[in-house]
């Protein structure tokens, strides 16, 4: 605790590793571009795996594991993908004493991995679909690093899943896309858009990238997960083939898809404010904090007195009674703040004289005094409440600032402003796209898959025809 | 499935790996060294990672990510650690496109990383204890390997503690072998010895090391957890120091303990048979698995028959009706012993008919017949007794094949026949331990707790004075 937080008013960038740092979420690392989880941050990191993976499986997906270190010439297979990587890599050149033959790289993503052992597993059609997800740490070099948002080591799961056909590799690509969106609006309180990326954004190696795109309190768009469709590159690259029903070969058809600790950013970036940490009830290690308060003559009362009310509660929710006496219950108040605890309960040696308790809420600080006997009740509405008010609070910020324009001076000035997500027709042209992005810093989150009727649509930026709106934001 | 399956009798080691390939449990990879743990090992692992980690917590150990990559120099601050782990190390001498600074050596285990932040998060003893775990991969270089027992890279937790006094280090340290021991007896059904390794056993960089010790079905020791004592070497390494209650500065004191996918190939060697794997109820990812046995005309009746006991069973077992008619129910019967799966529930018309299930354990291959009403209760007690049925198995294992001996001859011809455990007394003498290892291939696996009275004995290999027992085997 203690470090002052700067407001999100004064220095949002700032007020951002305020909150890390002083949360205890994360800490920089001697290793350059390398951060450390700290506990506060593990536990959400632990929350978001354990329900993501619950839908992972609900799909019927297994977890399975992979090597760490890849042969520098598997990465080479995919022409685009090894394009995409190399700059990232990291290569290890010497082991166990001696100079590798090969060297290895440390995986930036298991793709070509991953289907050089598909090669061995895949022989026939009765072997599809297969649905592997795998939780692992990846590296990609970074110079300039973000904590949680862009480290060179990050967490994160990728699934990798072979198709008999192409319609059933793209209905897994949108699945997965969709068991994002739900993961990211009902357990995180993160309203996303989805679409498609434009070629230009989309992953080394794939035909088409989908993704979720949140907007942070800033207005800047976060990229929260990435879904993909591989068409037969990878299958090619490895010579993944399997005989059909009629007994020919083909090329297996691919997907893989990504979320990584980068979601821990998005949630603190989207709710938290500038008492600390903001965390959905439904992701947060500790649902409600008990905080007697009192003396040292009264101790015993009040402690025993807040202790049924935990031992009422233990079993239904995540709760934790914090009766310390190193600390007063003011500096308590501050601590559980700063964690985001959505529920506070208060138990004074009056509350306990009429049978109350005080109950406040994180999200908007308001507080209200209710029979101890109907505590558990109203913490568990709460929590509902606090994560509906959450969801519809970034959804409030995402709308207010999201805007259609088909002008491109107004389009400049709202990014000389505040910014925000700008619809915007777009010709289709790649240069006309790296040309907006050099003029404002913005680029194309993504193509939406609901559009709007266009007729006779033109790029406000060149005045080519254009027949799709595009998502515009300046991104993290 | 299908490969045939070696009989233990004939191969062990050839035994153990049919058993993996057969199961699925993992696959060689073209990576020198390193493994793929296919979907049904990794399946055990998450089994054994959840309950694990429930039992760390239970003791009030927090979860956190350290990063992969470690200086190379941090490795050289602590003299015998960098002696232990040189010759194994795998190190990153480019990223990024160029050559690095400083090269980075993948991590062996995390002592020296993590010393480096608790530094920086360690000031006074409201500081301590700091209770640590991180789940992670690890890298040693392996030029001999053997899956799930040695390989390069493994998957394992690290616990990392840090205490202001010797006196809760060491009781630290005795809690979490206490843990290991538990979770191996009560969760895998593997009876294990604990003790205090030898000198020259024990980790580099520890004062002491302690083990939890199994013995195989082929007589041979596996070394199925650590935990060490590290002293103040750590926190002198890297200057840690707090302040104390009296307010001068002390060196923290420190304890790392450590539990890897190795417990998989334990898992396997310690149950399996010649008709696959063998996994114990409270770690089996199916608990039970429910065959109908029906043809084209009956199918529906039969399967619906299945069903309803698949529904009345599913929310209070981890159960699973596997009715696809791809394949034949003695294909399947196969299958799911290969699997290891504890209890088979087989449905036929005939049983439809009479109201009966027949139940076949995994354990024993026993057969019988009850009431379909009778099911999920009957189930219940048949996994509480293949449980220990398993621990008691693996026990007598033991208990037939350790001896106390006090003639090395003896020693020898016990090595030279089936082998075992042996209780011999030890003269405490590092050359002497060397000797017999170079004479016999058996080592000093632990010196355990319970010592019996040693009135005048000696080491019977050289004849110095002995006043401990120790245990010697050849091991994995």
């Amino acid at each position: 605790m203690a470090e002052k937080i700067t407001p999100r008013s004064e220095n949002y960038s700032q007020w951002y590793v305020d909150i890390i740092l002083n949360a205890k979420l994360a800490d920089y690392s001697p290793v350059k571009g390398s951060m450390v989880i700290r506990p506060h941050g593990y536990a959400l990191w632990e929350a978001i795996q354990r329900n993501l993976d619950d839908m992972f499986k609900a799909t019927g997906h297994t977890n399975a594991y992979f090597p760490l270190l890849i042969p520098e010439s598997f990465i080479k297979k995919e022409a685009e993908h090894v394009e995409g990587f190399s700059p990232e890599l990291a290569v290890v050149t010497h082991a166990g004493g001696e100079e590798l033959e090969e060297p290895l790289v440390i995986r930036p993503t298991s793709e070509t991995i991953i289907w050089s052992m598909y090669k061995k597993w895949i022989q026939s059609y009765r072997d599809l679909p297969l649905l592997i997800n795998q939780w692992a740490n990846v590296l990609r070099w970074e110079k300039r690093t973000r904590l949680f948002l862009r480290t060179s080591e990050f967490l994160w799961q990728e699934g990798h899943t072979a198709h008999a056909t192409e319609k059933e590799a793209r209905e897994e690509t949108l699945r997965m896309l969709n068991v994002y969106k739900e993961f990211a609006e009902k357990w995180m309180a993160i309203p996303v858009l989805t679409g498609v990326k434009s070629p230009s954004e989309k992953f080394a190696g794939a035909i088409d990238t989908y993704a979720i795109e949140a907007m942070m309190q800033d207005h800047k768009a976060l990229q929260a997960g990435t879904s993909h469709f591989l068409g037969q590159n990878f299958a090619k690259a490895f010579d993944v083939t399997f005989q059909n029903d009629t007994g020919s070969l083909e090329y297996v058809w691919a997907t893989s898809w990504g979320v990584s600790t980068r979601l821990v950013g998005a949630l603190i970036m989207t709710h938290s404010d500038d008492k600390g940490l903001v965390v959905p009830p439904k992701l947060s290690p500790v649902e409600a904090v008990i905080i007697p308060i009192f003396r040292n003559k009264n101790k015993e009362e009040v402690v025993g007195y807040a202790r049924k009310l935990y031992d009422r509660m233990k079993d239904e929710f995540r709760v934790k009674l914090d009766a310390d006496d190193s600390n007063s219950p003011g500096w308590k108040f501050a601590e559980w703040e700063m964690l985001g605890c959505p529920v506070r309960i208060e138990l004074g040696p009056r509350d306990m004289e009429n049978g109350k308790a005080v109950l406040v809420r994180r999200d908007n600080g308001e507080k209200e005094i209710v029979d101890i006997e109907a505590v558990p009740a109203r913490v568990g509405e709460l929590l509902e409440s606090i994560q509906t008010t959450l969801f519809q609070r970034a959804l409030e910020n995402r709308e207010t600032h999201t805007y259609d324009v088909d002008s491109y001076d107004r389009f400049k000035a709202i990014f000389d402003g505040e910014g925000g997500f700008i619809r915007m027709p777009w010709c289709g042209d790649a240069e006309c796209e790296a040309a907006i992005k050099e003029e404002t810093k913005a680029t194309i989150r993504l193509i939406p898959f609901e559009q709007p009727e266009l007729k006779g649509a033109v790029c406000p930026r060149c005045g080519k025809p254009a027949d799709k709106i595009a998502v515009y934001a300046r991104s993290y």
